[in-house]
């Protein structure tokens, strides 16, 4: 780790912006078929190559006439006149309208040849010598005149025009066949990290292995801003491989981006190829997250280096690299990507750092955009879906005092704020009544969490298992029981809560703050007081004890992995896995929500779903 | 035409929405591969699979320990340990960490059993016996415990959620190589109409051929809202052609518009194979465009009519069945579609209908938005990209006023006013100069009209050809010189305008509100002058004086098809066209801007470009 980089004068965002600017990364024009053209940038204006209509058009159905022949006609005095021809649409007209003649003409059809004008079929009637007219008409009147839509030569579209279903109506109306449009640049993306591995393939976790998350954040955030994302595949932390990587990726692309590897050789592997064999523009930048950006050239190519968290690279990514793109692309930026609320926390900064702090959205009891820091710790990729956006707090911000106002940059225009935001534990029925409320978001930090953080106004409602003091205020939308017990492979060898105690098996516990775990303790003092001892005891002897687990299925999975004989847990979860199961009791599942909230369409979409439960 | 239709008891829009509403569109779920996944909706709750990290997970590059050996380690006391081995990110420990022992750790790497903490690399010194530790730490610290990011079993997503590269990141974290989604409603489109023609196919304008307008931009439409479009052939107003394609339409596709034709038979002969062969629902809807809509069935399928005209057809399907594709889609409405503006001028209405008024949209010199009435005529295509949106108008209104506040429902959710709104005169080189301009509109009413329009108040600026009086407080941008003369096939058959009046040559004028024509009347007023006649005993003597078109190609592009010999034009187009000319002079063009509107971004743009222009 000698060799380990140091990131020095780090840039400011504004420099950041700049250099960025400065890279070229626009591909040149493509040719489309017309019906590849919808949501393309149109890159050379498009003039009207002939007149639309190409002929003098009928705009009703109705008769074709000299309008002069119609002078003087009206309901008292009609003009009857032979009817000597018709015209339909699509067809050329196989009669001229002499004087004193009148030819029945359809919607759409060409004028003959000697009519000016067209009467409503509304205003004739059928007679025996020919079609008699009850009004007069002028010359033109209901007939689109060659080119009066749009005529040859006018211009049709600007260039930078985004072609949406009214721009394609327009092409259309113009036979064009083939659109010049803005080229996409294609950005490669280099996953780095002999850690990662694809979606679809196994995962061997006790190696360390992690699922590719930035690859596929990074192309999809690409093809968001109007890119091509070719992906590329992993390598480990060789130079040879990694710069011959790098080097392909420049050849066949507009602008590369590495991202993936958390591990600092393989940013140095990356940092030396770049400086060696290309240009380093930037190293490190002023802004949090993102410190460990590189900006800078490989061969033709533009390059991008991105921290390795993923909310990290995300956000680094949308602020910076995603405008370069679009503009290459010709994409306006994103309309009304920006919300207004009042931070429901104070936060406190000690570090003079340019920050894009991540924030989750709520609504608070009158429809008021309440704004929340969300940091699960920067390398969790929840955090990609429980933030809705960024706020930008500029170095010199010691605090964001709680009720203060803030922009929020979202992640996408239509990001919305969800319906109902809940904290608590989790419960296998409380994630399907969930799945009756459009937009909800929870989070499932345990019974104490939530209801710690329910009391500190955030959230609209907590969850709890076991026996709890929920807020003297907090209105009760209802609960349901569940069965808890001992998820164990074999029921025989682990029989309750004694044979724990006094066996050797190795169990799996629940955190603290776990309802579970709370019902769990009680029983331990139960069968302590039955037995005259102290719980501390009883939990001594029980191997496994101290080893907690962050949610209510992972001690089951650990005795499905066979890496332990029993595990804390619910009956439907063994049921689930296939595993033998101990009951212990059964526990109330809550849900408390802030009494000025009840109202908010989200809450009650959940009090609904609870009291369709079945009893 | 005695079988013709009338639309009685046409329905009001709240009972089109709710028959609409009744039919089902929606298919059913379909797996896609990860990778194809952005911008679906999730058709089921997916819940985790597996811990993420799957692992206890170093978060920082250091060293594992046991916390225990560090306490009371600080800088004056540092605890020296032996380095007993390494893991690396990507590899299962070979090591574990025995009491007073410690092992390097790189970011992401699996916690070696018996740690249970990382000290970081910055508060450690390599020594000669080993790695000396400058800080305690307590159990857990730069560690994420197995589960902390997503824990299995925990909800991930829920049905319903769109997505986006936020979602992509969590769904590949978990491994998901195949996701549920909603499918698309596919969504059949038949054009009828024996003059429709496919774009990049030859037109026949003499035969009354048009290009289809509507099935692309309804195709458009269907996959901006979320539907899968599918084009069905042309076919005429054949009784049994046409049931054979609704049934086939019908079998394939979950909902089927018709569209295309506004002929009465082709609209007669769907509406009997409707009503033989499914279910008609509503016929005729009280709304202004969209009379004659048609709601029904065919076999499994629902079926809507659409009325013919393009601005017609595409505002009845924003209004009234995208809502049902997108819902069957799954997708959410457009977020923000909506803006507020004044009335840039006052509508009346005579006839008691609901109206979704084509408007477009005009920033004043306060940056405040305007909004106009858009009326080429409703067979015109061009109103769809002059057009940004559409007034809802109630039956009861008899008129908008000039300043009376409208809401503006967007054709989009990106849709944002013009930067420029100029009209008048057409012009090449204006076409070339408005290219520097991002997002203007123009709309090439000739001279006359656009000075009027400018004196009105709504467009930023009028573009004038030959002698004109600007209104008194307009602003000259600039302007250049054009020639103009005679557009003609053999320069020698018509050598000037003398030759034109005393010869046979067939003539094609323009309008009496363009530039072009006013300085070629200015012309014969000389000559008549000269020859001591009146104007009018000159342009009598021309074939085809009376005969104008509606754009400055016009008689040009008559001229090259051989329908006319001479053609009054720019010198330009005649090179453009490859084309004799015959110059009668040069007139000035000028660009005059409404004084409060010149500091427009737009209107900025422009006059920097004209100013760039060769003197």
């Amino acid at each position: 780790m000698t060799d380990r980089r140091e990131f020095r004068d780090l840039a400011p965002p504004e420099e950041v912006r700049d250099v960025l600017a400065s890279l070229d990364v626009a591909p040149g024009i493509e040719w489309v078929p017309f019906g590849d053209a919808r949501g393309r940038i149109l890159a050379e204006r498009i003039d009207a190559e002939l007149d639309v209509p190409g002929f003098d058009r009928a705009s009703m159905d109705g008769y074709a006439v000299r309008a002069e022949d119609t002078f003087g006609a009206d309901e008292a005095s009609p003009v009857t006149m032979p009817l000597v021809g018709t015209v339909h649409a699509g067809e050329e007209p196989a009669v001229e309208v002499e004087p004193g003649t009148i030819v029945e003409i359809s919607t759409g059809a060409v004028l003959p040849p000697g009519a000016d004008a067209v009467v409503m079929v509304e205003r004739t009637t059928e007679v025996e010598d020919g079609i008699e007219v009850r009004t007069a008409v002028a010359p033109g009147d209901h007939v689109m005149p060659a080119g009066a839509d749009i005529a040859a030569g006018a211009r049709a579209l600007g260039p930078g025009t985004r072609i949406t279903p009214r721009e394609m109506g327009l092409l259309s109306a113009l036979g064009v066949d083939e659109v010049p449009v803005r080229g996409r640049p294609t950005v490669g993306i280099i996953s780095t990290g002999e850690e990662l591995v694809r979606p679809g393939e196994p995962l061997d976790s006790a190696a360390g292995q992690i699922y590719d998350v930035n690859s596929y954040t990074l192309a999809a955030a690409v093809e968001e801003a109007g890119g091509e994302a070719v992906l590329y595949p992993h390598v480990g932390d060789d130079f040879e491989a990694m710069e011959r990587l790098l080097h392909e990726a420049a050849d066949e692309c507009d602008l590369v981006l590495s991202s993936g590897s958390t591990s600092a050789s393989a940013v140095d592997v990356i940092y030396r190829v770049v400086e060696e064999r290309g240009e380093l523009l930037l190293h490190g930048v002023a802004v949090k997250p993102g410190k460990p950006t590189l900006v800078g050239t490989v061969g033709d190519s533009a390059y991008v280096g991105l921290p390795g968290y993923p909310i990290s690279a995300l956000t680094i990514f949308r602020e910076f690299v995603a405008p370069v793109v679009r503009d290459a692309a010709g994409q306006a930026d994103p309309a009304t990507a920006t919300v207004t609320g009042t931070m429901a926390v104070t936060e406190r900064y000690s570090e003079g750092r340019y920050r894009l702090l991540p924030v989750g959205l709520v609504k608070d009891g009158d429809g008021d955009l309440l704004v929340y820091p969300v940091d699960k710790g920067s390398g969790a990729t929840t955090s990609l879906v429980d933030a809705d956006g960024t706020v930008a707090v500029p170095p010199e911000t010691d605090y964001l005092g709680a009720g203060e106002t803030v922009d929020v940059s979202l992640f996408s225009p239509d990001v919305r704020p969800p319906t109902l935001l809940g904290v608590g534990e989790d419960d296998p029925t409380l994630s399907e009544l969930l799945d009756d409320v459009d937009r909800p978001r929870y989070l499932p930090v345990g019974t104490v969490d939530g209801l710690r953080r329910l009391e500190d106004g955030t959230p609209d409602l907590a969850v709890t298992a076991g026996p709890v003091d929920p807020p003297q205020d907090a209105v009760e939308l209802g609960g349901w029981e569940r069965e808890w017990g001992l998820v164990v492979a074999d029921a025989d060898a682990v029989d309750g809560l004694a044979a724990l105690v006094d066996g050797s098996a190795r169990f799996v516990n629940r955190g603290t703050g776990s309802g579970l775990r709370r019902s769990l303790d009680a029983a331990l003092d139960a069968l302590a007081e039955e037995r005259g001892v102290d719980r501390g005891d009883l939990t001594a002897a029980i191997s496994g004890y101290g080893l907690t687990t962050n949610a209510h299925e992972s001690p089951a999975r650990k005795v499905l992995a066979g890496q332990a004989d029993a595990g804390l847990g619910l009956q439907s979860t063994a049921e689930k896995l296939g595993l033998g199961f101990v009951s212990l009791g059964t526990q109330r599942v809550g849900v408390y929500a802030a009494p000025e909230r009840v109202e908010k369409p989200g809450v009650s979409a959940l009090e609904r779903s609870i009291d369709s439960l079945e009893p």
